[in-house]
């Protein structure tokens, strides 16, 4: 029997539900970061409360990088753990992989953010005790947890619970925090502070254990514990609840405040707010969670109608995802690769952001896409800097990025290569540039879709600017071909290092700097006091502007061969074939690293993800149809799919070239790779920029919704098992909630009237009100 | 059934083994501590292959100390884990938790330092599979260990193992080390470096599989691996083998070295050496060890003829870890209280050192006794700097010593007081003096059973008269009494604190000054030179000696009361009494703090271990035995002995006051702190001091040996259920062999003519190779 159940809410909860119906030891890392709960503040990893081996217990709180020491870079601290508890029956310590158990169910409910465990222990003394484990990790407030545990045993028993703060987590070994001075208040609330050891963030954990029976506090080195003690009768219910918070020094109430004020603020802030928390119930704290999550979906639900139910299942599990994974108005912070679900990419923000998880946000939540941005903007420090170090002008975007002020994140070592034997390179941070240009192009589609002219006058122009800086002085020029070169990077294909002309990147900087030398020729028109300031900042822009008109038609950008094929890069053709069954079969990630080294792999037609592909996608005009299906055809051959960056995208132009099958295989692959069966895909965390490759598969791939040339087109393509798909999109401030059926999409327009739509091939208004039905 | 045997071994290893004979995942960390390995150089806790939940693995390198941070004290790391395999039989995770296994056995063989574990796993698919684990620490090669895994199948199996080097491993959370490069070797040697982050140690450890079947190297943060996968036919032995070294820049080979000197020789210096390592077999370096385990049993055994064969292998237990808890050539290194076998007091030296494990070193290998004291003579910068930052003159020797030069560690932050919440602050590393005396008189001791007047030059005539600078300048006038007192201390009860005059340190502290002053007024005479070269360096001499001279009879030396009784310190017999019934026969130690803070304790009459019965032993001049005997059963019936420091003390001191009944079963007590069934009690590490205590009670109580007024007094009192004892102490550069039957003692001299000896009541001499035996 399969391990993972989508099929098992009925009524109001149908397709709202995940389980893990069956428990192994072996996999726990997959529901770990799958089940993780979270509020864009806090991500808490799903870790059981009782221990085994090989779980990775996880908390995160967004934004309080530290880096341990010189030889690794700053990473988001696992903090300590609330969520562990030894449980005793009588001399039995409880354990699913020890113990006798039945009826093991676990869920998470994808409605209310709530996950819940049941399962039957069975004594060696034949005595039976049925466990509910319920979490949640508030929506409505954000430093807030709560776990609640349920008792029924078929006769008395002894019980004893150890709980408390474990401070002994750490992120692989590696130790960010020191621990401060434990306190406990009343017997009751234990205060557990903590203070990363490099980046200075005080964090204060408190908790409380709300119970019947008796307790006493025990601690030892990095934990502070309660333990309880109750004779639970046969019969009789006993619950037990333990609420948590976590409050730091980083938090936005501290913005702007002086750190030793807001350390000195943070202990009895956060004991008084913890105080006030414990006033009310864990129903009345789980109450408020669950009508915050309710608004939520009112707002940002989509409705599949589809004969196979783990469609809508999958959106609904890529909706949550993506709205526990940020803190909407903190623009402080971004989005890491693995969300706060684990370790993985050290809560590092990628090109995954803009170029996966943006457009949701950008059209379902503006002002979360305008956060998000803006992360961007105050980035700037980092991405100046960075190009400073590598000897170019403008902004070069870190490839990761981690606080504000950080710069370049990447790790630069990364390990042994397993071929050879040699310390292993990462290059990504000194040559895959173009995260930079993804930048500017979210700033861009966030403009054209929102027209926040605000935002653009504080931010947006200074990114589309300085990135553009950055292209025009990063720029070769190769005097035997006459024409602008950018030699030795890493395209979007991560098994390609060193490369030269990768098409992705070229076509995207000519893009970059085309709308820069735009901006640059209308500003001081538009905003001729803004455009001074820029100039004071950025230099005289009227000398950029003709500098990179002179670049722009040099710049080379690969054309597709005889066969119609575009060189993925410079001298691709020339590439070796390999026979990838062995891999493209394999249920292993990243298999051919067991075979073919870094330096190996760049002499074989063989890539991680989509390259080309993804280029022939986000820039739709730049060649016909059937030079896209056969390029499609051509790279998917021959890419591993070894990023979760591909399958969506591949699905999303695989739908716009009609080529349905393939496409809804692909969808199919892309809601698999963390819902899936495999059981250890996610073991590091989940795969954040997949979520938004998800939402972009449904509602631009399906749903047919493109910016296109200034307008929002609207032209889905429902895969032939759908009856129905309804989704909302924001344009120029109005939400317009879209029904689509077999053979017509039906758009109402719920804000202030509208124009720039294209339907139909038509370009058309919308009044507010007004409901459009379009036949396909 | 009890977990823990002790009479399995037969014929040669006839009380030679200790066995757990079932397996128990709550009752890890016993084994874990006390079947560690160890060769002085390297203590490895024997934590499984496998993991369980609540094991914690232990690697140390002695002298390897480094300070997490400013909150913390310097600690021994925790190093890179080494023990650690995954082993899968087709698809199950080998696990005796887990998995449904039968025959275990699990042996520490006392005779040549093999760890052997035997359990038969069965899979579901009905597949019996028997496992032999077997472990040593190499005893001729300090920085070598090895691993042997052997398998007998039942059925074709599929194996697979995964193991390697995991430096994810912590002090209880504390991260010590920066991981360096990794690197693999010809596929097959995997090198892993590190360092300590605040005190620069740099480590490399190596390691190697070597098995038939397939391998390959693989990496993670922390960790660098090698799987093995095998096809293991039915009926077929299959073998492995794991060999391992660690080196590091604090070894004594580069002792003097420069730091970069000694950090770019290591790498090449430590893989060429382990190199040689791998070209001889697990066979050959396990047979080198064991050769050097007999070479020392040969020396070192004592022979116990009791018709309880535990009291045998328990002395020999204790003779285990005496000789791998110090490196016996390094004097820059002293004797964890844990020894090496867990984290517990952080691998420091306390007084536990010199009063409880020196005398055994002393008696029975006088070289390794010189080491410890000279590691206290180069600690001397320390104690100097504590005396100095305590307003003092001379040495204060820390209460808790680490490295060298570090001076006090003690943490002065102990976690939450469980009676009031408020953090718990340790006084003992500010006003627990007697260790400075303590030290003195292991000094002493050793010359005048040594007669090494090379090293009272160089190093112990120096401490002796610097401490008693310390107790000069630190001793209070108290004009109302017209006397010197020691008010605001804590003594060897540290239930007790703040107390003035504790008797256990105030004749200490006279006895130190007694020795200083007669040193000072000696030396003109004996070392002119050297006298002018102390005068240098500790001021005016004969000025210290005047003033000593002067204090000495009015220093306060409690005396006992009406009833007998010496009072522990001022006012002591007006504190309260408490029904101790409850702790005393309560398993849990350290009971009493559930129930009373420090704080609160202070008000009653109970005490945590031997204060005046420590006294008593030590001194045994001061009083008559009807006093001694007095005080023996008043204190021991207030005291809970929470520290392991009090039984074996007990006993020898009901030894000779003849309460042999008592006597006999407080050493069985002594013995069983460790080796018995409560299998809690050494979670956190052996209880070294311990190991000395038994020594003590065997030789020194039973054995009847002690120094008495400058000579060697041999006075056996054997219990009653034993036919015989053989020991051998060194006395004046000789080896004494000493039999004791009941009625007589035998003494055979195997060195050069001794004198001063004490036998019978009378001074004698014995000539070289003379056998001289007494009626008793």
């Amino acid at each position: 029997m399969e391990m993972m159940q989508y099929n098992k809410g009925t009524g109001s909860l149908k397709n709202w539900l995940v389980e893990e119906s069956a428990f192994d030891s072996r996999y726990l890392g997959k529901c770990e970061a799958i089940f993780a709960l979270g509020n864009g503040y806090i991500g808490q990893r799903a870790a059981l409360e009782e221990r085994y081996v090989g779980e990775t217990r996880g908390l995160f709180v967004t934004g309080t990088f530290n880096k341990f020491d010189e030889n690794e870079v700053t990473e988001l601290p696992n903090l300590p753990d609330l969520t562990w508890m030894d449980i005793w029956v009588d001399d039995t310590r409880f354990s699913m992989s020890e113990c006798d158990t039945t009826d093991y169910s676990r869920t998470l409910n994808l409605k209310n953010g709530e996950l819940t465990r049941k399962v039957t222990l069975h004594t060696r003394d034949g005595k039976n005790v049925r466990f509910t484990f319920k979490r949640f990790v508030s929506m409505a407030d954000d430093h807030l947890m709560g776990t609640r545990v349920e008792l029924e045993t078929d006769s008395d028993i002894r019980l004893k619970v150890v709980t408390g703060v474990d401070g002994t987590v750490s992120n692989h070994g590696s130790q960010h925090l020191s621990e401060g001075d434990k306190r406990v208040y009343g017997g009751k609330i234990l205060e557990y502070p903590c203070k990363t050891e490099q980046s200075g963030v005080s964090l204060i954990l408190h908790t409380a254990l709300l119970a019947e029976g008796k307790t006493r506090s025990m601690n030892d080195r990095r934990k502070l514990l309660t333990e309880l003690t109750a004779e639970v009768v046969a019969g009789e219910k006993f619950t037990f609840d333990k609420i948590s918070a976590v409050h730091s020094t980083r938090d936005l109430a501290y913005d702007g405040v002086a750190v030793e004020e807001a350390e000195k603020r943070l202990q009895p802030e956060s004991l008084a707010a913890f105080e006030k928390v414990l006033e009310k119930s864990y129903d009345a704290h789980f109450e408020e969670s669950e009508k915050a999550w309710a608004a939520l979906w009112e707002d940002q639900d989509i409705f599949v109608g589809s004969e196979n139910d783990f469609d809508q299942l999958g959106i609904r599990f890529a909706l949550y995802h993506l709205n526990i994974m940020v803190k909407k108005d903190d623009s402080r912070v971004g989005i890491g690769a693995k969300a706060m679900t684990g370790e993985g990419y050290k809560g590092h923000s990628f090109w995954d952001t803009e170029t996966f998880i943006f457009p949701y946000f950008m059209y379902a939540q503006p002002d979360t896409a305008k956060t998000l941005l803006t992360y961007r903007f105050k980035s700037l420090i980092g991405a100046r800097n960075k190009a400073k170090e590598n000897g170019y002008e403008g902004a070069m975007y870190p490839w990761e990025s981690a606080w504000i002020d950080d710069g370049e994140v990447t790790p630069y070592y990364m390990g042994v290569e397993p071929i050879t034997g040699n310390p292993q390179y990462c290059l990504t941070g000194k040559i895959e540039l173009h995260v930079t240009a993804d930048i500017a192009l979210a700033v861009w589609q966030y403009y054209q879709t929102t027209g926040d002219q605000d935002f653009m006058d504080r931010c947006g122009y200074e990114i589309l600017l300085d990135t553009a800086r950055f292209w025009n002085s990063r720029l070769e020029w190769n005097a035997d071909k006459n024409r602008y070169e950018l030699t030795d990077v890493i395209g979007p294909d991560e098994y390609k290092e060193h490369v030269n002309n990768n098409a992705y990147t070229n076509y995207l900087v000519h893009l970059n700097m085309s709308l820069a030398a735009e901006i640059a020729g209308k500003l001081p028109q538009l905003n001729e006091k803004l455009y001074r300031t820029l100039c004071d900042k950025l230099g005289d822009l009227s000398k950029l502007k003709a500098s990179i008109e002179e670049k722009l038609p040099l710049i080379y950008l690969p054309q597709p061969n005889a066969e119609g094929i575009i060189p993925q890069f410079d001298g691709y053709f020339d590439l070796k074939d390999l026979d990838l069954r062995k891999y493209k079969e394999s249920p292993i990630v990243g298999l051919i690293y067991q075979d073919y080294n870094s330096h190996m792999l760049n002499d074989y037609k063989v890539a991680k993800q989509a390259d080309v592909v993804e280029l022939l996608y986000q820039q739709e005009d730049l060649f016909p149809a059937d030079i896209k299906e056969k390029n499609y055809y051509y790279y998917e051959e021959r890419t591993l799919h070894d990023s979760s960056l591909s399958k969506a995208i591949h699905s999303v132009l695989a739908c716009d070239l009609g080529l349905h099958d393939v496409s809804y295989q692909m969808f199919e692959g892309a809601l698999t790779t963390d819902l899936g069966q495999k059981m250890t895909s996610s073991n590091e965390g989940i795969h954040a920029a997949n979520m938004g490759g998800i939402w972009q598969d449904v509602v631009m791939g399906f749903g047919g919704v493109r910016l296109y040339r200034g307008c929002l087109r609207i032209a889905p393509h429902l895969p032939d098992n759908w009856s129905e798909l309804r989704y909302a999109i924001h344009w120029q401030g109005s939400r317009l909630a879209v029904t689509v059926r077999p053979g017509c999409v039906t758009i109402h327009n719920e804000g202030n009237a509208v124009d720039g739509l294209l339907l139909g091939g038509e370009k058309r208004s919308l009044a507010s009100g007004e409901t459009y039905t379009l036949d396909l």
